[in-house]
């Protein structure tokens, strides 16, 4: 049996040899919040122990993001930090890996000013811009994971008592991410070789559509030529692999930016910068969003669908059976890395280059031409459910069933 | 009678309005340990409320600190992270303020291999001197503070039960920075105009000298021509007045670089960098150490010593008188913010230029050849005591009382 403190070592050991790949004489930067300093010390004890040269960690924190919204004025968020992405960028230019730990509270913005919000998201997402672009082309090996703050572990468990928190949502996360197990580490290779056989089998295919039905959903999904199916394991621009969620269970490409066609809804609610949206059902059509609602969250939808072009049209495709782990446990994270790993899911905004044969070295136009999206923003959303077929449309226009009642069958 | 959480904010607020003076519209940096985070959040909110267009926020940690020492190899010890620096060499280069929380372990680095430290030291140094010129010439606004950290208050309260330690640091630290009076910010106003008016009266003397005579120390301390006294409170280069240390007892001025020359000995411990020095003499000839010897980290002070030649020479010399009260409380902080401010001081290495007329100006050759010293280091160490005597040469050669028996006279 496990003790806690040995499964947060296997943890951090994980997400440093699992997520990031690191190399012996490699620089790390560490992303943290302040409330998880326990795991982010542990993150770079082993990412030391495993060779690195030199670790960073970057801090960030909740209560002083919201302090910007609860005592400036609208008049200032036009501009957002340079800190964060510059640093950020930094360690992308060089090759340098990326782990970042996040958590934060679902509702942190809710009742703030919507024009700070909105401000700030489309500044925010600005300064982003040259970051992503590097992350979108894995210039570098990057991994997300998260960890147990108080106000996330009261949104995921508000019934329990409230010193038992944190602690579920650890259980949680431990069992997600294999760090339960004694042999963690292999149990993880056996994993990802499982999701890269899932890949393979779909690039097999090659698609030209993906054909998403349930009794809420009726969406095809084209695919462009040259589309490729990969896990979340994939090489960086230098040839190392890398993880880049911890847990993943996902295999995902990049859909074709005009050939999107249909009626989608959200099968889980959504968390993006503060705001929570759900019970979305968003039309396509040529690949554009052309009408939504929500149930929730409508205008924030409305402002995230707004911020650029390539906002309304979609990045990426990923295929997740219901049986997943995380489905299973019957828990909803208010955090996409677990949600989006619960169910299939779908990306507003921009695709990964690395998903289409030769797209990282193509400039923006011969992508987008191509049919990759291109958009300052990228936010998945879960549109799996257990009554979900989805059908792959073969390059002669039949079709064959990929999945049936939220399973592969494939 | 003010609670904990009145205390804590009046000291944010000092620290915002007396430290930093913060202006309607400017960009501030928080420097903060992760375990200081109470406080940082509440400076944030004093910025904001002051006006403050951005706060950022760098944490830093001292265990992260640890960890490379004790799972990296010596080998990478010639580099230091640039990131600390280069954000706050952008914010210094833009003239924005800067406010430090420090506090640390003083014994962080106990027992840590020498060639890591000693390695360790010389890369940050370097790294920090474009940092260190900035704030030489004032170029811009900042401010230290201090917080309770566990290991910190353990080392100044040894023998208090351990879970009242913090506390008695909270209550020692709002004692000596006012924060403990209803009217704090105007307490503070009148205390610096008290040091103002000292400043200006050692300045009026034009002494080309100080004699420092007790029991343990014999040193004259020569005094360049346009040397130039000033309490902590100065204007930053656009002249905008700030205090560089809260609290604050001392004025200072510059000796000359090559006109030290007597023996001196340490009243107080030294902590830098994470490493004690205790009961050390020094000996001058012409400005240079020629001789030393330690009771506790002799080592440490060599390899101090021997960080350049500036590091042998003295950069600042400070009068405090024996009833400041921070000494009267009797605690012994191990921590130079608060034991600098307790009696008289030196410090080796760099001199100010804003304490040399028109320092702000000369080209390092020109402020050199005028007296002012340079070096990577500006490390302050205590020397006044109860039975020192302090003597000023008038330019005439005449000699009169500045201090007798620790306490000022004139």
């Amino acid at each position: 049996m496990l003790t806690f403190e040995d499964k947060l070592r296997n943890y951090a050991e994980i997400a440093v040899k699992i997520g990031i790949g690191l190399k012996q004489g490699q620089r790390l930067l560490v992303l943290s919040p302040v409330d998880t300093a326990p795991l982010a010390r542990l993150v770079v004890e082993e990412a030391y122990k495993a060779g690195a040269r030199l670790v960073d960690v970057m801090w960030t924190d909740d209560a002083v993001q919201l302090s910007r919204f609860q005592h400036s004025t609208a008049d200032n968020f036009d501009e957002v930090s340079s800190l964060p992405m510059s640093v950020q960028l930094e360690y992308a230019q060089a090759g340098d890996p990326i782990l970042a730990i996040r958590a934060t509270d679902p509702s942190l913005l809710k009742g703030q000013d919507p024009e700070k919000v909105s401000k700030y998201n489309l500044a925010f997402s600005k300064s982003r811009k040259p970051y992503l672009e590097m992350v979108q082309v894995n210039a570098f090996s990057w991994t997300l994971i998260s960890a147990p703050i108080a106000s996330w572990a009261n949104s995921v468990f508000p019934d329990a008592p409230e010193e038992e928190r944190q602690d579920k949502l650890w259980d949680a996360i431990f069992a997600a991410t294999r760090s339960d197990l004694p042999n963690g580490l292999d149990a993880w290779k056996e994993h990802i070789k499982a999701l890269d056989h899932r890949a393979r089998t779909l690039n097999s295919k090659n698609y030209t559509a993906l054909h998403f039905k349930s009794a809420a959903t009726d969406l095809t999904v084209g695919l462009p030529e040259g589309h490729y199916w990969e896990s979340a394991q994939n090489p960086n621009r230098a040839g190392d692999p890398f993880c880049a969620n911890i847990p993943t269970e996902e295999v995902f490409t990049l859909p074709h930016r005009d050939k999107v066609d249909g009626v989608v809804k959200s099968t889980k609610p959504l968390t993006y910068m503060g705001q929570l949206m759900d019970g979305f059902e968003i039309t396509f059509k040529d690949g554009k969003v052309v009408d939504f609602k929500a149930e929730q969250g409508e205008d924030a939808l409305r402002k995230l669908l707004a911020t650029d072009e390539g906002a309304s049209r979609l990045g990426e495709v990923a295929l997740v059976p219901t049986s997943s782990p995380i489905n299973r446990s019957g828990i909803f994270f208010y955090n996409t890395l677990y949600d989006e790993n619960a169910v299939c899911h779908i990306a507003l905004g921009s695709a990964y280059r690395h998903n289409m044969h030769g797209g990282v070295d193509l400039t923006t136009e011969e992508f987008k031409a191509r049919g990759g999206n291109e958009s300052l923003i990228h936010v998945d959303f879960m549109v799996g459910s257990d009554d979900m077929d989805v059908d792959g449309i073969l390059p002669d226009g039949s079709r064959e069933p990929v999945m049936r009642q939220g399973e592969f069958v494939i």
